[in-house]
């Protein structure tokens, strides 16, 4: 028996199958990293790479040793410098320059950590420099949206292993983005309420069979119709749609609930490779009403088939209810 | 230099990048098949296996030997039996029921061709058998959509040597086709032209740089804002909103423009894996003046970054023009 589910914010249905006969391959797990298997990895401390010129950020100790430092990337997607330049192409067609701005965020400069084995005050360092980067990338009038990616394993397109975050400021919204968007919206329309906010109140209700942990800050749960097998969000309980507001008691907790839950994610899963995205709002709307801010973990745990994003149609094989159950051991 | 393109249907915007220093690995090209490679292909003719007693549709010569046939997925992903059943979960979450039907076409009775190797006259008996299943399928009123979808080669997730494709039906419409529902759905409202018809005429104004091939019914051509490197869409040159609308002129056309861009894909991109979806408007549906049916095929020469799809940001390090003008050799 399998069963379609509806996503409440993007209307997306995906299909729920009970693991059957044909189950997809497992991925292999990660690999802890040794300290120091790469040689010349560019985010060491003692790397002698380029980056060091072009520092954007860093917390440095007394005796200047950084704990988090950003740099731009070496190979980036966006055009840093230049004006925007938009174009029609043809009748019909549209295109601009790409500029913004693609940053690495160093978490540690320790080589063989992960997200989940930082300390709490380091998670919490690295939450600031990401609100720190977003509040000045906001003052550039060309950027609209800034993404927060982590491609943590091989599997999951993780190219260096020393632990660090990607920043992707872009002069456009998007499309997933804009899905929440028109979706959220809908909804606020019709019920004068956030629907992130309705799903957070939904899920505390007893049996809380989807809930990962809560505090009084954040949530993080299995949501309801889940794309990717153990997919997990981690949401702020007082609605914000933008990730800059965060306040400092958040950023603590958000610090907490970030490192349990990917803790449980790596024990129970037998450390998958996932990826990470921070969603928040459009960065020249400073209050929606109807948007919220968020967390996604989706765990790379099979190979996607491909045509599960060319067709929109996603086949979860793992129950959310179960999955939740798995991942609160 | 790196620059964004919008899709002209749904509004996503792709960031195209020359090709730099950090490009994608390659991953594998398939191995050619040889014939017999599978002890236990399920699909062969000579096959013990169970799936013959359910035949759902065959095409035989006058010693009853099948050159097309239609059963059912072994492990299908929705049930093809029972009534839907609709139900709210607490007060905001939808699931039903997965009523519809899961169908392996397989394309020869030989184990080790191709789509692309198969002859003009199978692969247009290939396409009969499409348009006679949905026809079929069509009289069922909980089918809203039907999908059909190719994975050719490990790295698309196809599983099974033997050529096949699958039609998977669904009570919903897939969020993919949603997207371009509502896309053409807005530029209709606004031009009163379907955009897939004003997307051919203005790719057929020279310099024709983005056609692979044209036919007086057909089109293959890479679109202006791609999402993978060498993603090719092939068009009826017609307006037509119903893949099962398909003219007996248009399925020899169609069947010759498919067969030469699955070679030019395999011969200039080395035998890739790829995944073709075959996108096709409501069933309920008879006539749309703003959707126009089509097929998407897309080589898999890289893997995701994951986030890719998680974002909706697609960064792709071919250039269109130079896609095609390379398909083209």
């Amino acid at each position: 028996m399998s069963e379609l589910r509806k996503d409440l914010i993007t209307g997306r249905w995906v299909i729920i199958h009970k693991e059957g006969r044909r189950t997809k391959k497992r991925l292999p797990s990660q690999s802890l990293a040794k300290p120091k298997d790469e040689k010349d990895c560019p985010f060491c401390p003692e790397s002698i790479s380029d980056i060091k010129e072009k520092e954007l950020l860093s917390y440095r100790d007394q005796e200047n040793r950084w704990s988090i430092r950003v740099v731009p990337d070496k190979f980036p997607i966006v055009d840093s410098e230049g004006e925007l330049d938009k174009e029609g192409v043809g009748v019909v067609y549209d295109r601009m320059n790409s500029i913004g701005s693609h940053e690495i965020i160093i978490e540690s400069p320790m080589h063989d950590q992960t997200l989940d084995t930082l300390p709490y005050d380091q998670l919490e360092k690295l939450i600031w420099a990401y609100k720190e980067r977003f509040l000045k990338l906001k003052e550039n009038k060309t950027i609209k949206h800034i993404l927060i990616v982590k491609n943590y394993g091989k599997t999951a397109g993780g190219l260096v292993i020393h632990p660090h975050s990607q920043l992707i400021a872009l002069p456009i919204i998007p499309k997933s983005i804009n899905e929440e968007l028109a979706g959220s919206k809908k909804y606020f329309g019709f019920h004068q309420r956030c629907v992130y906010c309705d799903i957070i109140y939904e899920e505390l209700r007893k049996p809380k069979e989807r809930i990962i942990f809560n505090n009084n800050y954040f949530i993080s749960l299995v949501p309801f119709a889940p794309r990717f097998s153990y997919e997990t969000w981690i949401l702020p309980c007082t609605h914000n749609s933008s990730f800059e507001n965060i306040s400092d008691q958040e950023i603590k907790n958000l610090a907490s609930i970030l490192k349990d839950t990917l803790t449980k994610i790596k024990i129970n899963l037998n450390n998958p490779g996932y990826n990470l995205i921070l969603h928040s709002g459009p960065l020249k709307e400073n209050y929606l009403p109807e948007y919220h801010w968020h967390i996604e973990i989706m765990p790379k745990l099979y190979r996607s088939t491909g045509y599960e994003w060319g067709s929109g149609v996603y086949i979860n094989y793992t129950f959310p209810e179960k999955a939740a159950q798995l991942l609160r051991r």
